[in-house]
């Protein structure tokens, strides 16, 4: 078997996140409509919103590696997001289904700061800043939407669902 | 369908992150054997050894709740480490392979950040003290495995990777 690099790494996990984005994209609209908190739906909304502007970010990625925008199957987002949907569906009306999505969306978060958070270090090791700064844009706001639905899990829906 | 509350949800929860703990501890020797740096195989061995007090935690945390200490599938880590277990074949034996394994280990400690800080928060909000202390303690174990992780990776695994 071929030895493979840093640079190969960087652009297989590049394509793993750029497909698991799309899923992201794909599950967030399913998300909000679920919740039944205002303040969640408008997060999920945002964050639906932020996620387009990530994808773009990612195809500019691509093309300072010289690489061809494309996802690979990422198994990982998959079964995230399975399980968010396996709570919504068995938490569905009751009081604790926003403090499930709420988890289950930081679930999500979580993977992409992990992911994020590698391929900008693999960026700015192989001296791409262009790329480390449009990655760190996006860990950036991984990280942002992670604290805002911690706030919003404080502030508002666990305490409704004890 | 019956609306479940939060105690529900906490419970549910806690069976999948009592499954994956015990997938995490099935992996972690595969990943011990794979690296090729010491301080990450020693790091690997040291969360092994950490993972079974975190599932013996699981099991008083069961215990406080006073449920039976059991898991049910969790789509989530088994995504997650299959990914892992992919990027261990397709970069084995290569430069790249102890930044990939890093990389995976981080995904698999996210994972757990955003499943112990739920757990955590739920468990404070019902004012299950003992199960909140408990669960604290893991969360601290898994931010300081992904903080070393980090530190490997910046101090050794990337520099001789490029």
């Amino acid at each position: 078997m071929a030895e493979k690099d840093l640079k190969e790494l960087l652009v297989h996990t590049l394509k793993d996140v750029y497909f698991a984005e799309h899923e992201i994209l794909k599950a967030l609209p399913e998300m909000e409509a679920a919740a039944r908190h205002a303040p969640l739906q408008e997060a999920f909304a945002v964050h639906r919103q932020q996620t387009e502007g990530q994808i773009e970010r990612l195809k500019q990625v691509f093309q300072v590696l010289g690489e061809k925008a494309e996802g690979v199957p990422c198994l990982a987002i998959q079964g995230i997001l399975a399980e968010g949907r396996e709570v919504m569906e068995e938490f569905a009306g009751g009081p604790a289904l926003d403090a499930g999505l709420i988890a289950a969306a930081q679930a999500v978060e979580h993977y992409e700061i992990a992911r994020y958070g590698a391929l900008r270090s693999w960026a700015e090791l192989a001296g791409l800043d262009e790329a480390d700064d449009l990655l760190e844009q996006t860990l950036d706001e991984e990280r942002a939407t992670d604290e805002l639905l911690t706030e919003i899990a404080e502030g508002m829906v666990n305490v409704e669902s004890v």
